[in-house]
């Protein structure tokens, strides 16, 4: 382990954080808000913090494996922390698990809060809290479609060909690139979903920090009732369009603003996903026009926005879901499963791998009848490597024991089953909202510190695709 | 497929099932009750089929993969329907649906019942009942020593060398062999458990009905409250211990017996097995003492009885465990999942594969550290196939996702969450009492129909490890 580069990359990484704080700040300003103070403090203790870390071990050593890795997990461990501070010296918090659980739910792109009530909070808090899961976001790009396949963890070298990456130990010269361009795609994206909220009627506040709730698959908003404040079916209507192309492939996006919006249609994770979705939307809003609403529209409207905003992860809430019928909820608990596409903002374990291991499951029989064929795994006219196959199994059991682990814990600290599950679920898949006790219309705050521990762990674990937190434990991975 | 075979094997299977129906038509003799002739009529039009079947295709070709799948799976699935005819002419259920269920639920050895009340029924009914579950039992005993390992389902090829085996396509010569081998221990271990309890005071008809619910991990007993009615420790240790050895591999029984007791505690599977169920008692005694129990003796009583129970998916009840606290009936939820040991009677997962998804799981951690390291996967001193992995992990993938799409099903159905995906888990892994509404002191009886249908299978393709029947809905199966 090269500690120097480590630390060099944290600092850099911390200092742009406390620059970005600037954004609040002028908030604070313009409202003269009492946080102004706050926002100062933390910006400078964050870029001083940076700035020496990043000055101390300056370093030009090259990033390998390990060093990817380590950067990955402790860059989002200490912006988490870093973030917390404007809340704690702004006492939006009883406690520091509580502003730490809040700041790694944004930084996480998961949206499970704990604050209660939101608004009357100062502007720039609540700002603050938004923008930081849109910064996660910018972090989930350079994450999944650069570091991840070059490393490959959980099958994502599988993308390594897809995207213009870099070669293993030699990171940082080609992540560059690639994230510039792929953050351009983000930015724009960004910019439109702003622009549509704004001009159809939205206060440019608010405009600003639901973007900041779609892109990156948040789910925090600056209203108690989400997106349901509003009752708005266009403001729903441009978010559930956003919401989608935040769960799907941003080189996908890259390649259709390019000139070849087809390849968006020939990606067989990305027909699945839509096909995840679709089916979804129909199921439910079958069930409800029979059990909720008279309308059938009525039920495809709530039944089409909760669908994309728990399929994609981002976990808006536009109707307390937790009332439906029994099927409408378990679609939406599978749905926390499989979350959105690889290179996507979205959580979860992702529909290529739940499309991979279906077709593996599928060889299995084949085999039965033809012990002696070899039937390699293909993914369009791409064959899959068994060694991505064996990846993305050991990742789905990974996630599979994760998720029974951290629901026991949570069963023992007094939750009921479904609660218990739905909480791990949603913050395991970076979703937000569960069911239960922490369903829709809920929040995290009623949970004691060692289930917010837990849970916060899980958002950490789910949003770096468990392998990257995990091997930090393995003592061979410190040896030089 | 040779059809002649397949329906010849069946013919006679049936003939020795239809002979079986003696034992209860002797007790419905002995204690004069009206339903002598149900049983009559019943063992003749079973016999007679068998007959017809066996000599009408009387074939001497050898059985091969195909044939060998399509046996098990139309094996059960008749056996259950005959199996079902003195419960119909006897009037026991009020639907066909509820016959076969209770029927199929006997020969899978899951023992979730629809019998209310189950005391007051004619005992010769209350004993085939029960008996069918150890007919069930033998069933298992071959078609998991001898018949899967030679097809190389789900992993189960792992135990070819195992086992004195066949070879494939030539698999009847030595299956006989090795059935009569382990059958012997099954009858010893029966015999056995009978005399226990007999001789510490239980009559011989609860004797031989509690034995025929233990040996095959069934569940079934002739009394409404289970085997909490006798509300005595010593029978409740003695069925502890023998649920314990029928869950565990009857191939270390076999070797146990011709003096290598050793070869228990070499074995991987086994010590995994034990762990799991110490660690099981040790956590629901230590939160049952705390939450239910003042007493940790009696603490303990109940724990270890349930954990057993559940573990080895045998089902039996002695308390209702559905009032303990969230963490127990989660952990009970999770045995559930694990099920018995590959070779055993028990259902489920299998401690086995469970052990080996760990192993996997964890040699993608090193790989990462060592991307080039080739690291085969190790069970003692020997080494797993990369084909027996997928393999397991393909069922792995199989198991959950019939497990997600049946409480779909069962929550369209009108179930909560809870008692939907326990009634699945209940019933893919053979245990028989849920928590809920399908609770240890609930039946399935309030199932509505197609609810009961799709447990049924559910019983029938947990039991026959998933791909046994499933590979029968593939059409290339059925091409020549």
């Amino acid at each position: 382990m090269k500690y120097k580069i480590v630390l060099n990359t944290l600092g850099s990484l911390l200092f742009f954080l406390g620059l970005s704080m600037l954004f609040p700040l002028l908030y604070a300003i313009y409202y003269q808000e009492t946080v102004i103070n706050a926002f100062l403090l933390s910006m400078a203790i964050t870029s001083l913090s940076g700035l020496l870390l990043w000055k101390f071990f300056s370093s030009k050593e090259p990033i390998g494996h390990k060093e990817g890795f380590a950067i990955a997990t402790l860059g989002w461990i200490l912006a988490a922390g870093f973030g917390a501070l404007p809340f704690l010296f702004a006492g939006t918090f009883p406690s520091f698990i509580d502003a730490y659980f809040e700041s790694m739910s944004g930084f996480t792109t998961t949206g499970a809060t704990v604050l209660v009530p939101i608004e009357g909070n100062p502007y720039a808090i609540l700002f603050w809290r938004d923008f930081i899961q849109w910064l996660g976001g910018m972090g989930i790009i350079v994450l999944v479609v650069a570091i991840l396949p070059a490393l490959g963890a959980g099958g994502m070298q599988l993308f390594r060909s897809e995207v213009p990456g870099p070669e293993p130990d030699r990171l940082k010269p080609r992540i560059k690139e690639t994230a510039k361009l792929l953050w351009a795609v983000y930015i724009l994206f960004s910019v439109l979903q702003v622009a549509c909220l704004y001009f159809t009627g939205m206060t440019l506040f608010d405009a600003l920090t639901n973007m900041f709730g779609t892109m990156p698959t948040g789910g925090f908003t600056p209203r108690n009732l989400s997106v349901g404040t509003y009752d708005n079916p266009v403001f729903e209507n441009i978010i559930i369009l956003f919401m989608f192309i935040a769960g799907a492939n941003f080189t996908l996006h890259y390649k259709a603003l390019h000139g070849n919006p087809k390849s968006l249609f020939k990606d067989r994770e990305f027909l699945f996903y839509c096909g995840v979705i679709l089916f979804s939307i129909l199921a439910i809003t079958t069930e409800l026009r029979f059990y909720i609403y008279n309308s059938i529209f009525t039920a495809l409207r709530y039944a089409s926005f909760q669908v994309v905003s728990i399929a994609t992860t981002t976990g808006f809430v536009t109707a307390d879901y937790d009332t439906w019928p029994a099927f409408s909820k378990s679609v939406l608990l599978i749905l926390m499963f499989i979350g959105g596409c690889a290179g996507s903002t979205g959580g979860a374990i992702k529909n290529i791998r739940v499309l991979l291991l279906l077709k593996q499951a599928y060889r299995e029989f084949r085999k039965l009848i033809h012990p002696q064929a070899i039937t390699p795994i293909r993914l369009g006219d791409k064959v899959v490597s068994e060694s991505v196959m064996r990846n993305i199994t050991g990742f789905f059991f990974l996630y599979i024991s994760i998720f029974v682990i951290s629901s026991f814990i949570m069963t023992i600290l007094g939750l009921d089953i479904v609660s218990a599950m739905a909480s791990v679920a949603a913050t395991l898949g970076n979703v937000g909202p569960g069911l239960g006790l922490v369903g829709p219309v809920q929040t995290y705050a009623f949970i004691p510190p060692l289930g917010k521990i837990v849970l916060t762990l899980c958002m950490l674990l789910g949003r770096l695709e468990i392998y990257t937190v995990l091997i930090l434990v393995v003592p061979e991975f410190w040896r030089k």
